[in-house]
């Protein structure tokens, strides 16, 4: 039996404090006079309602979340939001149909920042900032996810990598999960409130700071600009955008740490340093040949390689310069990035270090026991031992990730599609990254995908964001079976 | 302490066998008067005398060979097979460079089947079937491999499918490896000289026949002619050609099962059902839109379709049809086809379908484990239990495989080449396959690549053919540190 009415409480709970965060889009409508106020004061009117009668008609059911309403609740809470997220859209007319407006809002939510809006400065502000916030949502939500939820659903085999693992240590970040959660929460809107006042600073209008900072902080990629950042031909700007998508793609249990100086934490930390370094010689390596390229000074050439790196890494997906014009080897090396992600626990999508050193350090290993195939050899990462389970768990995510990329490459391009471009569109949709390469690269935008595409793509965004286990636990017969 | 004594002894015998298997060219040569029966004569000489120096200087040693002298002497004798086996390609000029030779000599070696000849039918034949020679002795050697060496170095985590696993059943293939080898060996034989038989009856020269017929017991995919077997256009060659192709990739053991009449035993085999029933699946629903878009009646487009399925599945490489000529989807549904290859203990390369099935069924059982957490879901093939040593062996292998390719790409894309080429030409040698996608499709040939590109690419066939950890092992410091 599931508990359907604990998981109607729980939504409707969620789709009132939603709506809510529709208001704000409305207060810069009245501000600026662009007139889409009615638009959002429905949709956020229809969210509100629903979830007062959702939650008011089971209020009283006290039945305890197990595992299974648990996923449930994850699949359902995204789905349930990508729909009155979209109404907003379609009210006012900005997306003519309805899978237009089904890609934006999960790209939006899914903090991918793929869009079909091939002139987004037209847009009016009031939907514009709603667009931003959809990432801002997604990304506040995705750190509550992997926080307090996925641990417990055990989802991708880094649930031990998450949140501090339990157990007889002193040092924890904090016994209890919801006093975590506030900590992250803090530390989400804090960095939010900086990151904006710096891009301010760096000579945005405060619409736009708010904007690209929610953005930034979602590492979600929508622009208030056609050319994205590269609008601002700015060091400063720029140099603030890397900073803070890099602390978006850090875990944030990692950032607690290093705000509070306990820095031999943060150094304990596998993932963050592969993450770091290997940043860090991504854009060292990189910088030599866009240097030749470009033509550009050496610090642009650094930056802008920096900037790229940096935006792929950590599924961000803002843009300073087309990384597709080089060369074809460049090219490849970029859309190689799309499959790294940056860290777990952050509020990037993607693979996430902590698998892919488990993946690299396994392999490492596996030689040495098949010379010594009598030894133990067991696999640390943060000098803990990862058992067996969690390794064969975490390859098989890396397998799935990969096959599900392979096979929805091949039905996007079944669709008519190029190869390049089918690639291009499924690598950086089911990374949450947003920008690819094909006819999806750093200057396009999606908006000539047909229907099905758009909405398949929607659904890889999705896959991606929820860790692929979550949702496809739900095709499973044993998911339905169980007790 | 490695016993490289007897290693060289091992060596000695392996090189004056492979200096007789020069002489049948020669024979050849003198029948055709095509007059290159000095280099072959020069060649098989100088690997003969070589192999008699090296024997008898260790032939009193008689050191135990371990586990690592076992790496070594698999790897050294492909490297050493290789350089004799270049020799006629270079005393004879027809190939103009030592890149080139190492190329079509690893090609061969390997079973790949990829060339640098543009022109194949001008060679001259001598030269011509020990082309095709290289092909039956790569693949003799990886049954002798797989059958007798693999299962003893614990390479790639299917040692246990690969021959009858040790242990005391009653109705083991033969107890004694040396006894299996002898039986695997005469099918082998007997199937080259059934298939010779029928591709003579199919139109072709005895020339002709021999050479097809070793090409495709090997699964390699050298042809005698410019346009391979699409020159002969004929029903009849081609069915004949998919029948052995099929054989070839089958499980030696399976068709030992076959032909002694124990049917059950073949049922049995997970592998053979997964291949089979792929090769069926694939060639139904793809012959729909071939149908559609060649415009060749059904039986020719169903003919096509199996053929260029099986060609690739087993590796082989055959061509009847340019696969990448109807629309960029079902270019890369063949390009899919790359990664799979066909049994472990056959004659083909790649993957395999164990390790794809491990993978299958462990993805199913994972979300088994997530629903019920504290259950033991064995994994099962063959109706036998795999270790979890084992899974986490071969999902490691599958992950390997897909970043060598990834790697790879980028390594010949930054040669400046472009992508799908890239991709092909990697995948299809990674594959021992032959033909690719891009500029390597499958009219095409692979003579206009850079020497780096060619040595580069031979590697990658080698690390293919070699299951990947065993010239892998001989990188890390594990290997060379142990007692």
């Amino acid at each position: 039996m599931i508990h359907y009415k604990a998981i109607g409480k729980i939504m409707g709970a969620l789709l009132m404090l939603f709506s809510l965060l529709m208001l704000p889009g409305v207060g810069f409508s009245f501000y600026y006079g662009s007139g889409d106020h009615i638009p959002l004061i429905i949709s956020g009117s229809a969210s509100f309602l629903i979830g007062v009668i959702l939650f008011f008609s089971f209020a009283k059911q006290d039945k305890n979340i197990r595992k299974r309403e648990g996923y449930l609740i994850v699949t359902t809470s995204w789905l349930l939001m990508s729909f009155f997220g979209m109404l907003p859209y379609l009210l006012s007319g900005t997306a003519t149909s309805i899978s237009d407006a089904i890609f934006e809002t999960v790209s939006g939510l899914t903090t991918t920042g793929a869009s079909i809006f091939p002139d987004v400065e037209s847009l009016p502000k009031g939907i514009l900032f709603w667009r931003s916030m959809t990432h801002w949502i997604g990304g506040l939500g995705i750190i509550v996810l992997t926080v307090a939820i996925f641990p417990l659903l055990g989802i991708g085999g880094i649930e031990l990598f998450v949140a501090e693992s339990p157990g007889p240590t002193s040092d924890k970040l904090h016994p209890r999960i919801r006093e975590t959660a506030k900590r992250l929460w803090y530390i989400y809107l804090g960095l939010t409130v900086v990151c904006t006042i710096l891009f301010e600073l760096g000579g945005m209008t405060f619409f736009d700071a708010i904007n690209h900072a929610m953005a930034a902080m979602a590492t979600g990629g929508f622009s208030t600009k056609n050319t994205s950042l590269a609008f601002y031909d700015s060091a400063f700007i720029d140099y603030t955008a890397i900073l803070f998508m890099f602390l978006a793609g850090t875990n944030f249990t990692v950032i607690y740490f290093g705000l509070t100086g306990k820095f031999d934490r943060v150094w304990k930390s596998d993932e963050f340093k592969a993450y770091t370094g290997a940043i860090l010689a991504f854009a060292f390596f990189l910088t030599v040949p866009i240097y030749f390229y470009s033509g550009h000074d050496l610090e642009k050439a650094f930056r802008d390689t920096l900037f790229q790196v940096v935006s792929l890494i950590t599924t961000t997906g803002f843009i300073t310069a087309d990384y597709t014009q080089y060369s074809s080897g460049l090219t490849l090396v970029f859309f190689m990035l799309l499959f790294l992600g940056a860290c777990a626990g952050s509020t990037a999508g993607g693979i996430k270090f902590v698998r892919h050193l488990a993946f690299f350090k396994n392999s490492w290993l596996e030689f040495k026991r098949i010379v010594h195939p009598r030894a133990v050899v067991p696999l640390k990462i943060n000098g803990d031992r990862v058992t067996g389970k969690i390794i064969t768990h975490i390859m098989n995510f890396l397998l799935i990730y990969l096959m599900i990329f392979v096979t929805g490459s091949v039905i996007i391009s079944l669709m008519g599609y190029d190869i390049l471009t089918s690639f291009g569109a499924v690598a950086t949709c089911l990374g949450n990254v947003g920008p690819g390469i094909g006819k999806v690269g750093p200057v396009d935008n999606f908006a000539f995908f047909d229907p099905f595409s758009k909405v398949f793509l929607s659904f890889l965004m999705l896959l991606g964001r929820l860790e692929l286990f979550t949702i496809l636990v739900l095709f499973t017969p044993y998911f339905w079976r169980a007790n």
